[in-house]
């Protein structure tokens, strides 16, 4: 067989995690996004753990078409039953029976011999297999079980009816080399029907999940147990986006396939940390923000000449459309020279030199130059004077007097060449209608896509330069006809901050276009 | 040689990425963490990118003691004369000399033949040389470089003086198969004297940098470039604690040691988070929130037995002292019953059952139940009436009129048996000032530690229950007589989201404080 099963337990193992619990609406939203994705397993809960987890697994089951819908249970008749209650609606379903079977599981924690453990896999599989077609073993701990008894209990569950024995690294602690000579071991001890398959079920803990997976399909497994982002237990699970780019990205090494969408992979990575308000780190392979973006001058000029240099895919392949070079300090004049070109500016000889000094100096103060900044330094350095920007000088709420009221945010700006400007709005919320009152005076209205804060406490070391303490870091995006543009700022105070981070979006947003329709109205007289 | 050298490139490949820039100082103080942690060099910039990095490299070199302190240069006189420069205060010191000898690198990038690749690392090896005793080479690109090729290069370097050999996987395609393969290759292939040693720098593009890493060590490299959270450009590079924690973990295995004192791990991490804004996600290998937290009832029940069942290292060998066991919906009554007991209340019986039922509906609808709320449970459960809980009313700011005074907050809040109280307070930000109010009311000053909000946008196919859009997330930690406690609050508007957190955290200090006496009163009685 050369196409891997990706079996997801986003929802399960994922959601089982402290700070990915899920609702069971977004449950459900998130069983689509991995439908849409193409997975061919969505597990989707634990039926007998709660009464809101049975009924999201029936929601699911109810409301999400194309994948095997599965539920856990251990190797308990109610379990067991709990599974088939909450499956019910399912047009494919499995259900996955599990028990430890090392001697620490065995022995701390369940208590029982090995003819015992033996006798619940017996008897549960058999029991599972009366009212599902397809049946998922897995022997939690495998990892650590004897490698005699483990061939046995993976027998037992073959011939009682398993159609998938899963091998779990439940603590996260093997090798990439371990575990294919454990799955090579498997493969010939391991008595069974054809089309019984292997899967692995790796945990992230030394951070080898991925490495262990492709590892154990080296080995022979067919079914890869992962999750979106990677959360679960601990440290998580395989991460889904990377297992999947790798053995496409590789295939050259591994020869084998899936059935996955990858265009789709971001869509499902944003939905996952928009219900869970846990966005992967920026440094995260495939869906985090750098993934690929390019900042160091040296990359920079290798990815403009070409971008295979330092890419080794495509952002196309995961469904993200990015500007993937970002000017900072460690940028190069091929760099800010391309960007300019993109905005319609053709820096050459003296011009560069001057600008890319002026960039160097901003870009040592700030870290990340953005496209607004950009602007204005171009425009600086084609005009020899500054260009005009908005500053926040003040806001003010006054909260609303009765409960049917909306409070209303009154903000001054400050504009380089139009000097104070002040307007009033209100909405149901303040930040909405501090947001509201700055669109009406820059003439630009803008919808807020993302904002994230952090409280950048007092450094008793580095006491900051006014002697008052804490800050607050505001980034965020802001979607303008369709566009998404970013904003920064640092303030001490937490609405203003957030009002000059809009603002920063907006400006940005404003610059990008007036350049573009500079370079429109150039074209025409050309 | 059973020693691996960690090479740390956390302030050079990782300082390097969008969204991790540094300034100086922070540079300064993350490198003194990494001496505290005993890397064997630290990578501190590269010196030649601006004159921000020069000094900064040229300020570490100076003030932190310890580890070689390395600086990178491309194979040019000018370059490796910059490093010379910067690091003129170092005590012990290397230079990093690199250029791209991939036919991609060769002819895309640098339009350079084969043989003019290696007469500028002859020329540039031979020129360091003459400036330090230690010196190390790379082969940029080398993992997509013709073997023989390659071979050639690192040859070349050995004979004109290199000391270490780094064989980078610039854009993270290989796989740990591979690497050992290519390591075992080159210890045969390349002509070089005793004590020259193989250095690998992995990316985590495909998510196998960590697995690689090791890969390459088995193949015999003696060096491994890592960076501390796995920042570094695109995915990043090897996470260092991943990388130090799989050897030491799995020393049955590898065989191998280094120098690196685990227990200053956390500090190094968390000195990063803090400088660069930019936390590691809960589900981080090592260092993640989560990593050596339990919530599910399964887990739970076997770490309350025997920590083993679901650990492979101690908490305590990376510097962490934590409350492992955290509370949620899968939670079982074993977990339960021994975080009572760790409160000094004792549940058995017809009171657990009681005390697990109500817990089981708060889990449900919070998701994960925190020290306050459990230890309101426990109140009612045996008082049989529910425990007092602040909650905020109402939040005013009024605005300084003046530049030199401070704003002033009015906060009103609902106390369950007392009912509504008011105060003000004012302090240099609206927030701080918020805070001291509800401080004055609580009578319990708290400083706060961490904060974080995330915007939830309005969900088009989700409108909220009031029909009235986005909503923020503020989670928070804050210290009370020298212990943390966390809080947080969902809400619409962003003041009183922070405030409502901020009641949270606090009343989560003064319920396990209310516990504590309680049981030395008991005590004292007995």
């Amino acid at each position: 067989m050369s196409r891997i099963l990706i079996f997801d337990t986003t929802l399960r193992d994922g959601e089982q995690a402290p700070g990915f619990s899920m609702q069971p609406d977004a449950k459900l939203r998130m069983a689509r996004a991995l439908a849409a994705l193409r997975v061919d397993v969505i597990e989707a809960g634990f039926a007998a753990s709660s009464p809101a987890d049975a009924q999201s697994i029936m929601d699911i089951a109810a409301g999400v078409e194309g994948p095997v819908i599965c539920a856990l249970a251990r190797a308990t008749r109610p379990d067991i039953l709990a599974a088939v209650t909450a499956l019910a609606p399912a047009a494919r379903k499995r259900v996955h029976v599990f028990i430890g079977t090392s001697p620490l599981h065995r022995e701390a924690k369940l208590r029982m011999t090995r003819e015992q453990v033996l006798e619940a896999i017996r008897s549960s599989v058999a029991f599972a297999r009366d009212h599902f077609d397809d049946v998922e073993f897995s022997a939690e701990d495998a990892i650590r079980t004897e490698r005699d008894f483990l061939a046995k209990t993976l027998s037992v569950a073959a011939a009682e009816g398993a159609t998938t024995l899963n091998v779990p690294d439940t603590v996260g602690y093997t090798t990439p080399e371990e575990i294919t000579d454990l799955f090579r071991f498997l493969d010939g001890a391991v008595d069974r029907s054809d089309g019984v398959i292997f899967s692995t079920h790796c945990h992230d803990d030394l951070g080898m999940a991925v490495a262990n997976s492709l590892a154990a399909i080296r080995g022979g497994a067919r079914q890869v147990e992962c999750a979106v982002n990677g959360i679960g237990e601990r440290a998580g699970n395989c991460a889904l986006e990377d297992v999947v780019m790798a053995l496409r990205t590789r295939h050259d090494f591994y020869g084998l396939d899936t059935n996955v969408d990858s265009t789709r992979i971001m869509a499902a990575s944003r939905t996952l940390a928009q219900i869970t308000n846990a966005p992967p780190p920026r440094n995260k392979a495939i869906v985090g923000a750098n993934a690929f973006a390019h900042e160091s001058g040296i990359h920079q000029h290798g990815v403009l000449q070409n971008r295979a240099t330092y890419e080794i895919m495509k952002p196309e392949d995961i469904g993200l459309v990015t500007e993937s070079i970002v000017l900072g300090k460690h940028s190069g004049r091929h760099a800010l020279a391309a960007r300019a070109r993109a905005l319609g500016v053709v820096l050459e000889g003296e011009a560069l030199d001057r600008t890319f000094a002026a960039f160097k100096l901003v870009a040592d103060e700030v870290g990340i130059v953005d496209t607004a900044k950009l602007a204005a330094l171009l425009a600086e350095s084609s005009t020899h004077r500054p260009q005009a920007l908005w500053k926040l000088t003040k806001v003010d709420i006054r909260s609303p007097v009765s409960a049917n009221s909306w409070p209303v945010a009154r903000v001054e700006l400050d504009h380089g060449t139009r000097g104070r400007v002040t307007d009033i709005a209100s909405a149901p919320g303040a930040l909405d209608a501090a947001f509201a009152a700055v669109s009406q005076m820059m003439g630009t209205a803008a919808r807020v896509d993302s904002l994230e804060m952090q409280y950048i406490a007092a450094d008793p070391d580095q006491p900051a330069p006014d002697g008052q303490g804490a800050s607050v870091l505001v980034e965020m995006t802001v979607e303008v006809d369709g566009e998404v543009y970013a904003g920064r700022a640092r303030a001490r105070d937490i609405l203003p901050c957030c009002v000059s981070a809009y603002i920063d979006a907006v400006s940005n947003a404003q610059a990008i276009k007036a350049i573009a329709a500079a370079r429109v109205e150039q074209e025409q007289a050309a």
